[in-house]
């Protein structure tokens, strides 16, 4: 656990475990960190393994932005650190691999922005989420476009007004978390909805996550258009062909991509 | 229950039921029954009743596409099949009639897609849900654009990536369904909401019905500007003008329309 | 409590507290009303005051349009009295002030309209939730723009069309209100929740709630276009600075606007 150190990035069989580690800056997303997230998701997402966990060490998950990026800062500067992180948000959906946040402790701000953007979540007992502009300094306007499509409007409009903390029970009955667990068993929980999240074709289910966020937030007609094109295509990848095949000969799928 | 019959089409007082009798094949919908299911919603909706119940009968409600369809199938075939089933989900929409999934027992793929397109559902609490491209072959890329507006992200990723089964209860606390009921008890439960739904005037409703359609996933000023034009429109029926001059003169509406 | 009184305008420190005293017409939305409750909010949006609670006198919170503007009249002016309840509906989004509903009754038509459409809400236990042109009179179109958009979509369904009333602890479940308490708590609970909802920085938070409505149902890309030009411009406001600065001075804010 370090002060300024870029994300650790490990390898566990198919999974890549991008780990936050400024713990006693409270892994805040600083330009600089952001860039570092963004290399290393950009770099996993072009690797061959099939999910992504996002986790943080120290005593908070993420606090969101570092308010020495800001502070007095002229707009056109705070702008490209806004673009930047938004960059990462999108990043996280683009990339091919199934996206887990494993929050084991408070997530705020663009740090709750991360658990909203990323596919899944698994949140520890322990957990919080916020958006404490709220409190009326700098307003969560970003956060809240990701925090926003997770859960209801007035659940939105009350995590953005009054920036108080929402307990992980909470966050799972707004739909903001996939799973809450007791803290000591976060990392099982973790690696069970990623063992299920994962298995199958890669590509077909890549393909899949991707269109799922070109389609969310469209009317349905404009939705369907842009999904019966690429069913229809994705019928012919490999992955598609062995699962219609094996399920057709009745025998447990072998999937080769 | 035969293995390739059309669906069996019923008149109960005011609610047509359209019944799934493709039980041996886990009422698959294949191009062929694609096309009977079509023309008997197309057939219903130009027909004076107000409600319609699909229903569907043997061992689950229905397992989605028919893979000998798709398997080995060139893209401009599949995609035709796609099409022919989008129809179908838009036709459910469109029709007048208040339209209710009677979910017996397990709905995945595009049999979940029917659930989540029809107007309301009722399930029996022996249902389940599920999109199981998810399990990583052919990934449920339309059935997930009815089911994620039905949910929230967070769950419809859950269930695109996982493929694994939800059951009617987690469905009723997602928003998926209306009602879970003991198994036994689903008809009546099903003709209580129909009954509820379908009172009043049957050219007012409809409108409703279609409108809501027309405006949900919109901006809201956007879904204002259909809502406030059809709903001064609107006010001209004679069901909306029953339905205000009784209540103005406390006497029972009488419906005519 | 009068027969066609204005809205009573109170202000309590810096909440503005607009309550509607036509409790012998159920508070009901006609043309007058409607008119004076967008005279109350514009004037109250253009105050120094932080809060705007919305509240109802006399047996019901508020029973929607009165129909004896609506029954037998032409369509043109049916249609300028939906576009003045918009205009209504709009302006307490637009207004600079929290919103927040104190439901202490029934709500139904524009009347839940009314509660749906405000930042928050706060109901009584004993309170309940309707869109009764479900009832097969004239349809809830208009109403049910809000409403959907603040619960899932069988849910905004089942209440378009049946026109049953939801208890306060259903609306809490489907996220139309973010509290139910006992009815002898209400205002406790209103002054609670507006409370934590209205510190900080007016100025900064203001444009946050104006923000979220901008970039709410549109494409998640989209919606960050816009809040990324917001948020980058809003670090700029005195509020927004003294809130970074307090917190990496390690102090408690001061805030000026």
């Amino acid at each position: 656990m370090t002060e300024d150190g870029a994300p650790r990035v490990e390898r566990d069989d198919d999974t890549i475990w991008i780990t936050m580690t400024r713990g006693p800056r409270r892994n805040a997303l600083s330009r600089e960190h952001l860039r570092q997230l963004l290399d290393a998701f950009t770099e996993a997402g072009g690797s061959d393994a099939t999910g992504i966990v996002l986790a943080g060490e120290g005593p908070v998950f993420s606090a969101g932005h570092d308010f020495r990026d800001v502070a007095g800062k002229p707009v056109t500067e705070v702008r490209s650190l806004l673009a930047l992180c938004t960059e990462l948000m999108q990043t996280i959906q683009d990339v091919p691999q199934v996206v887990l946040a494993r929050v084991h402790a408070l997530a705020t701000a663009a740090g709750c922005q991360l658990v909203a953007s990323c596919d899944l979540a698994v949140a520890a007992a322990s957990a919080g989420f916020a958006a404490p502009g709220g409190k009326g300094g700098w307003f969560c306007h970003t956060p809240m476009v990701a925090i926003a499509r997770n859960v209801g409007r007035k659940r939105a409009m009350e995590l953005a007004l009054t920036g108080d903390v929402i307990d992980a029970r909470t966050a799972l009955e707004w739909g903001l978390v996939n799973r809450v667990v007791p803290d000591d068993e976060l990392d099982k929980a973790v690696r069970e909805l990623m063992d299920r999240a994962t298995r199958g074709s890669r590509a077909s289910k890549a393909w899949g996550k991707q269109t799922m966020y070109a389609q969310l937030d469209r009317p349905e007609r404009d939705a369907y258009a842009i999904a019966v094109e690429v069913m229809a295509s994705a019928s012919q990848l490999p992955g598609a062909r062995e699962g219609m095949a094996s399920f057709l000969e009745k025998r447990p799928p072998v999937w080769a991509d």
